[in-house]
């Protein structure tokens, strides 16, 4: 964290260095959310794919996605990232019950699992979440790009979300009956 | 179906006496519903339970129950029931998965599940649904009163509870983490 | 039910005229499978995908499926039609739990779901079930082809699945984490 | 670790000193288990609670549980607390899906959520797992006591649950359908 601005919310519990250092010592707890819109029977009608820079500049398709804090619930975590990621008028819909469509492994191996992730053994509860209201990405995420679920299930798309999430985002879609 | 007035919309594709037949020889498939209210996190704080008027006059505790059509979606099916039962301003929101929380079989011979019915061997697919607008019971049930999870499950409204429902209410309140 | 003799074990309850006059009336419940084989850590690691002649004499790829009957469980459904598709030395594993990983709707006209019938308007629930003996086919299966998942997953298989079935194909093994 | 030799394999990545830090610093995974055993169709009929000794000697009833360490799956986390606590001869049957049937978040201080955990921020994945073998408890784990589900979802077993785990055990019954 740097001692003259902004600190990284993720980052608030540990300085750089200590989350660096246990990164290489024990599993880490995300949450990651698909966003979506809905129709009025409930059924999934958009998906949401962040277009993000990485740290080289580089542009990538994303989830959302973040680490749980000390002292935080699943709930609180998922919130502050759509937050984070979306604004604060997307007025997401968290889900009633804490169990995910899907638990992500991602490794910094490859083979263990369908995900990878240079910097840690992350394990990532994966969530599908109607939003409802205006989405305004902040912070690095550029832009937020609506599709219809075949398209957001499609080849190209795929090849755009880093570590394995295009099998993440496609078993989202198939747990509300809309991968094709 | 009166041959004078109001159909019943849950036999609009068949008549009684159709119905009563094939409730002899075929699983009848129905969709239930535990409305509840949440707060903005998601979290329920509170389960509405009808109270509905029997054939017999006798008064007895429900939830949001009823057969699903020919050439109806699970969707409107819910969407039917809810209306039907919580009226036109309840505002739920429906699932954007199908998948239930539980299954719960109904037979009309005791033994063979927790869940019994004297009409019908009935498969009933069960959701919790959040519902954020005003419930003004219509037709045959009468009230919803709204109480705390823990009110919800305790024995009391068990008791009143028909067909073994009150272990479908338990298992939908620990479906969403508020079973005490 | 034939003439000859055999009862069609489907068919026990209803004559085909009664079944054929109903399924015009009604959903109609069903139970489908997806035979799989795992290794010591639960892990897919091979899919079971029927062929099967249809009674054109056409052959298609197709899952373990079939009708709930009166005063059947799921789970005695589930395992009635596995044992007539595989074969009595399947050893399946059927789930602790009845919740399915999808519902899968099947309508006669297209463009309501993913998914076509058109005998019926027919709601199925769905499993992946590990089998731990030998299969072998019996009936109309004329054969069952064990492949990995990737290969289940992608195009070429799909394709001779009937009705949508490999969009449901592709959602059990999504709900495994085996999706590609 | 202990200076005689012993390692705790819970511990293998950390020293004890390091995870007590880090424990007060970010939520740490667990994996938790209830045994069952299951009839020919999945059905549970049995259920095992675990009889252990605290450090203080004090004897409290548990259900299987462990740490996920550095590296390692939640199918590999899980095998090895299930084969720590109930012996090389249990045979457990491990899910198809890493999906849990409920999220459990323990916190230190009471009253953010059902579960508490002096020690530590734990969230854990909670599974119901079919064993096949005999169970002979290991190390801490003095006996295990097979229960019906009944029994299992009673009040005098839940007063032995420590941390809210009697809550727990009962949303786990209700997955598999066997919470009255």
């Amino acid at each position: 964290m740097s001692s003259t601005g902004t600190p990284d919310p993720d980052n608030a519990w540990l300085s750089d260095v200590e989350l660096l250092e246990i990164r290489r010592r024990l599993p880490i707890l995300y949450v990651e959310a698909i966003p979506v819109r809905i129709d009025g029977l409930g059924q999934v009608t958009e998906v949401g794919i962040l277009l993000r820079a990485s740290v080289t500049g580089e542009m990538a398709r994303a989830l959302v996605s973040g680490r749980v804090m000390y002292g935080e619930t699943l709930r609180e975590a998922l919130f502050r990232h759509l937050e984070k990621d979306l604004g604060p008028m997307a007025f997401p819909q968290l889900p009633t019950s804490p169990v995910p469509f899907q638990v992500a492994e991602y490794f910094p191996m490859p083979g263990i699992s369908q995900f990878t992730d240079d910097r840690q053994h992350a394990v990532s509860l994966a969530y599908v979440i109607p939003v409802t209201g205006t989405c305004e990405p902040r912070q690095d995420a550029l832009e937020i790009t609506w599709m219809s679920p075949a398209e957001a299930a499609s080849f190209t798309v795929s090849e755009e979300l880093e570590g394995g999430r295009s099998a993440l985002l496609r078993a989202g879609l198939a747990s509300v009956g809309m991968l094709p």
